[in-house]
């Protein structure tokens, strides 16, 4: 703190906030039609200017920014006060609503058409200089962002972020609480569920020895509410897993999450449908339409190789299997004789690609596990490829027709165990869109992907694995497959995709006991097992279990996608690092030994 | 599961929800106006009776229950498939409104001048016998009902408590939105903070031998939003203590939590009585009269022995301290002559309490540290009393006087130290209001108490702690004695009381960092322990902190006090017991071996 500062604070700087001064009007509000008004307004130093002989201050508040003016004609004593402001003194004013000078409104602010003439001021908080500018595009790395998170949220797009935010909570509220859903707090010190992911243990010291664990999501607890004859249960709610901090994931995230009686998935499509679509209109003024697009787990793999496809450009995948069969060109050969697959991809325009472009995407492609991919250009006199003089030019024919190439296209080629194919053509196709600029901005495009299979084999474990959760319900007609042909079970499980990511996802349950008991037995979950994992669960459907079924959404990832952030860590308050620390705080710390002692646990970090 | 059932789920029993039926009322709406109307209904078998050749089944959803019939004339497949019936199964039916027969209207339904003649069933779910009856006034003990809590949670007056507990949360949203209040999700895992209960702690995997600590409430984070600019914050938050669980508490509980900047006391009363005004009368039809009265922590003392008074009554205190300074009695003259207090209680028309009654309600007192409790019932011939004789005639007269004693009424006496005086009679009072039966019902009274002192001294640490955080300002006017006499300081605190119960508390909050630094002086707070434990707000103070206060509200609690349910685990859907477990789920649970493993933490039961 500069030495003037600091006689200030001794001097001048109010002990408590001035009785009897109540603010007007907030810093984004005032315009011409205010002028000559008397206001108060109250805020931060956004900057000061000295300019012939008067002082200008940039005043913030959360709402936007006034342009204050100490003259000593107005106010002797308030002008020599307001020498010692400095970027973040918090302040509080009275003044005068005026016009601004001929040609010095500023059309950038909402309030650039006025300036407050101040004749009080009272200097409610000094401040040292901030580590980085209160602005929108600060230069500085975000573990300095995150140390200081008081000083980040203070910036107007991060604010703008918590906003939209809390309004988004907010219409998600009314929307379900109109629809009759009742919001109903689960527990956070409960029992480990069934996601896979780790929990988060808690001590017990009335218990030693015994833990809680921190949900990964509220599943048993919903279905114990629809159990309940809640019938529609609704909650935004905080969830945790410890797991290895990828990308952008966070120790504690929050979800939206319901659950219905007396439906099936219909009910659940057109719900969600009506509540994306008052979002999107209310925070980002755009229509969805609706219904969304719905696609086949199996559809959704064989034309874009993922089950969760970004709809927003094209760039489909095309079967050649059936027609490269038995053909000369070994590669395509013997991966049909492997019972893999053959597909293509076709660039429009894509001959534009230079040698180099094609190499890399090869390398890219070898990341999932594609031994290579092969590739043509359709030139006017035929195929530019390495692979040409291994097809037969009727094949080459029939695979251009089927492709419906033009000149200049390019076609890449993949022949393998269909999950490499669909892994690779899925990932370069969308590497091809991003590097080719192919996807149109400002666009939300929504799918649900439907009928997952119920079960997938675990090569580790040597046993059928739910794809979803062992409480989601096998499809009626496929139920007889259980026992003959386990993987051929699909779910009555479904996904929302939105722009290739997914925000949410559910099924209808099982209710019954003994149909659960059945996929226990399936994925190989002894009896003394399910009874110790989820007694209660099978003790409550024996009592009058209705129907249901549910969706959870990730809602901190759906804000992210409708702010356009980069980062689940720009639309959450607080959040941790990849290393799931607080920068801010230190947290997790060292706890005091007499802790441990009550809590009857000991630190051993030998024993991992 | 009787043999009938058992035969039916294999043959009859739905595995999916049928396709196609929707539902078309719930059970609480069909009245004689839809008579003739074809509908489909869906929920749960309350009872069954057969009578002349007809089943009759009381049907429950979470809106009602409505009277279906089967009829061999109507349908006969439905009326044998009827037989089947049990308690709770669920089904769903069509059928056709119709009026019940001329005098079989049942006045205590909503639906009870219809009936619905079923011409189609679908059995949905089988049900067991559950352990105790779906109904308000079931007879079981809240360990079973805790074990079943989904079947407890389908008694009808268990759902009237989630869906005001709902509505409450709902409403309190609403309110704050409109005022510009932004909800903010502040974490779960994070840091110790202050509140001086135990914290709930979670090791961190990922860095060994730290842990998280679960909030106690978002003290620090919300003063930090302030710092960040947001001027208007609130939330509903799970909080956490780990304390020995006395009554009625439970580890994690829910808060309704807030903060403001650049406001003062006056503007948080008239937000939160605006709030609970709105509460009121949506959810129980009460006007509420604002301002609520206001008594300073020396008042509420002086006339209630107490900082949380129940206001329906009256059976003040009186002073008498000063007309018997130098009385011959021995007792008051002590106690006066030592710095105590005497003071006196009237019971109008409690000359009826017998001997024993007295005699019980002395021991009472004695609970409390009382040495004793002197009485005196008002005779027309004077006073009878056991310490008549020690006083006075014209003693006793003055006494009378000013308690405005009238033949009928008994006065009780305490000289002591003045907080056992309070405390006792305090005490005491309370305990004659619900003896005597003078509460009122249905009345809410609800009280400020402001000006509390700052500090109080801890006899065993052998310093001052603060009486609410120590992030709670000093009353301006007091601040001089924070050095010469620490005890005189008053606080900006304030709570509000319902009918007895503290409901909520806050403060206007210090933000000047060498405020802070001072007060965190007078705790015996050293530098090092300071920055340790909350040097990120210490830093934050020092960035343009505005001035903010705010208050949080026990949830639990005041939606206890709003359905007239008599625990707050009544009022929380999965609630744990006194031993902090959950009967339901078994949580808390001895974890598996490799999950401690991984966590570098072991089991030490010898330890402690």
């Amino acid at each position: 703190m500069d030495q003037q500062a600091k006689s200030l604070e001794v001097q001048s700087v109010e002990l408590t906030f001035p009785s009897g001064w109540r603010r007007s009007h907030d810093c984004g509000s005032l315009r011409l039609d205010h002028s000559g008004q008397n206001v108060v307004l109250m805020g931060w130093v956004q900057r000061r200017r000295d300019h012939g002989g008067l002082i200008f201050v940039d005043l913030r508040d959360r709402e936007g920014i006034t342009q204050i003016v100490f003259d000593p004609q107005a106010d002797a004593a308030a002008h020599e006060a307001a020498h010692a402001l400095r970027s973040e003194y918090v302040i509080a004013v009275q003044g005068t609503v005026r016009q601004r000078p001929e040609g010095m409104a500023n059309p950038k602010l909402k309030t650039g058409d006025i300036e407050v003439l101040v004749y009080a001021l009272k200097i409610l908080n000094v401040a040292k200089t901030p580590p980085f500018l209160i602005e929108d595009d600060t230069e500085v790395s975000e573990s300095v962002r995150l140390k200081y998170r008081y000083l980040d949220l203070r910036r107007p797009v991060m604010q703008a972020h918590l906003r939209l935010r809390h309004r988004a909570a907010f219409l998600t509220r009314n929307y379900f609480a109109e629809r009759g859903f009742i919001e109903v707090e689960t527990p956070v010190l409960t029992k480990s569920t069934p996601e896979g992911a780790r929990d988060y243990l808690v001590p017990s010291r009335v218990n030693p020895g015994k833990f809680y664990a921190l949900p990964q999501s509220p599943q048993l607890f919903k279905q114990l509410l629809m159990v309940a004859g809640l019938e529609r249960y609704m909650q935004i709610v905080k969830c945790f897993r410890d797991e290895d901090l990828r990308a952008d994931r966070q120790p504690e995230f929050t979800q939206l999450d319901l659950e219905m009686s007396f439906i099936e998935e219909e009910d659940i499509y057109e719900l969600i449908e009506g509540w994306l679509s008052i979002l999107f209109k209310d925070l980002l003024g755009l229509e969805l339409s609706t219904p969304f697009l719905r696609l086949s787990y199996r559809d959704a793999l064989n034309r874009y190789g993922t089950d969760r496809p970004d709809l927003r450009f094209g760039l489909e995948l095309t079967d050649l299997t059936d027609l490269v069969k038995g053909c000369d060109f070994r590669v395509f050969r013997e991966a049909v004789e492997r019972g893999g697959l053959v597909k293509s991809l076709r660039l429009a325009d894509g001959a534009r690609l230079s040698r180099k472009d094609l190499d890399d995407l090869v390398h890219y492609a070898q990341e999932f596990g594609a031994k290579g991919m092969a590739w043509a250009k359709l030139q006017p006199d035929g195929w530019q490829s390495p692979i040409a003089k291994f097809l037969d030019p009727s094949l080459r024919d029939a695979i251009v027709d089927r492709m419906q190439g033009r000149p200049g296209d390019i076609l890449f080629f993949m022949a393998d165990h269909p999950t490499v194919v669909h892994e690779t053509l899925g990932n370069v196709r969308t590497r091809l869109a991003q590097q080719l600029d192919l996807i149109p901005k400002g666009q939300y495009r929504f799918c649900w992907i439907t009928h997952f299979p119920l079960l997938e084999w675990n090569p580790d474990e040597k046993r059928y694995v739910a794809v979803h959760h062992p409480f989601t319900s096998p499809l009626e007609e496929d139920m007889d497959f259980l026992e003959s042909d386990p993987l051929k079970v699909r779910s009555r499980a479904y996904d929302l995709v939105l722009n290739g990511t997914e925000i949410g996802g559910g099924s209808i349950r099982i209710h019954r006991e003994d149909v659960q008991k059945k996929i226990f037995g399936v994925l190989g979950i002894g009896d003394q097992e399910a009874r110790d994992k989820f007694g209660f669960l099978l003790d409550a459907l024996q009592y009058g279990a209705p129907p249901h079924g549910g969706i959870a959404f990730g809602f901190d990832r759906l804000i992210m996608l409708m702010t356009g952030a980069t980062s689940i860590r720009d639309v959450i308050a607080f959040p941790k690092t990849q290393k799931a620390t607080c920068l801010m705080s230190g947290a997790p710390s060292e706890p005091d030994v007499n802790q441990l002692l009550e809590l009857c646990i000991r630190v051993d970090k030998e024993g991992r």
